[in-house]
């Protein structure tokens, strides 16, 4: 199906989904879907591990706490497990930042981040600034 | 980026957001971001209307209810605004659901549904079976 998005329109790069055990909820997506999985890896920045499942051009990321004090421990805790964000791949993070801030909107931390998975760039948009969303924005 | 994908294997059509406006929601996706947006459209199945936000292959589908007893006007006032589901397009919907029975997961209609948006099959399975994801399955 032909897609009517600019060449250089924000894309969803993955949607990240918080789950006590990656080794439960992997099977649904492998076994019973078909759906091909990366190797586990780690995240230290965001004290998380996590697999990215092929789904197409976007991928679902399965998002498991290493520790007590991850963020994804701590919506477990208070929302049960579920989709916990929307990853969307821009051109020019920077750029986004500033107009989302001309916006009013309000961002996760004050400066856009390194170190995600992959080593890209990134910056989250407050779910309070974004309907409900916990909106992450990435740079390769 | 190329993609590990096979051809047949389940792509994300779509990730499904409630909102309580979409009129209010739309300017992050279209004047902040970029993203071009299609009419919106009623989903009497569903007692609601939505819009469809392209982002590359995926699209970000806004979920506004149109009456008291819509699901999406239940998810909010559980939940608040919010993602709500993440939508796969399936080469063979009836075999998938074979599958995911076999598996013992549990779906939230006992049969595949006609009439989602664009007219497509569709069924849910229930998010006890998906690590709290309400999983959409479609076929085109």
């Amino acid at each position: 199906m032909a897609s009517a998005t600019k060449p250089d329109a924000p894309r969803i790069d993955h949607v990240g989904v918080a789950v006590e055990s990656i080794a439960a909820a992997l099977p649904l997506y492998v076994d019973d879907l078909g759906c091909e999985a990366s190797e586990v890896f780690d995240v230290p920045a965001e004290k998380v591990r996590a697999v990215m499942v092929s789904t197409g051009e976007s991928r679902i990321e399965l998002l498991e706490a290493t520790r007590p004090d991850s963020p994804i421990a701590r919506f477990i805790t208070k929302r049960g497990e579920g989709i916990h964000h929307i990853a969307m791949k821009v051109g020019d993070v920077e750029a986004a930042v500033t107009r989302l801030r001309a916006s009013g909107r309000r961002l996760v931390t004050e400066d856009v981040q390194s170190g995600g998975a992959g080593g890209y760039r990134y910056i989250f948009v407050h779910p309070k600034s974004a309907g409900g969303v916990l909106l992450e924005l990435i740079e390769e």
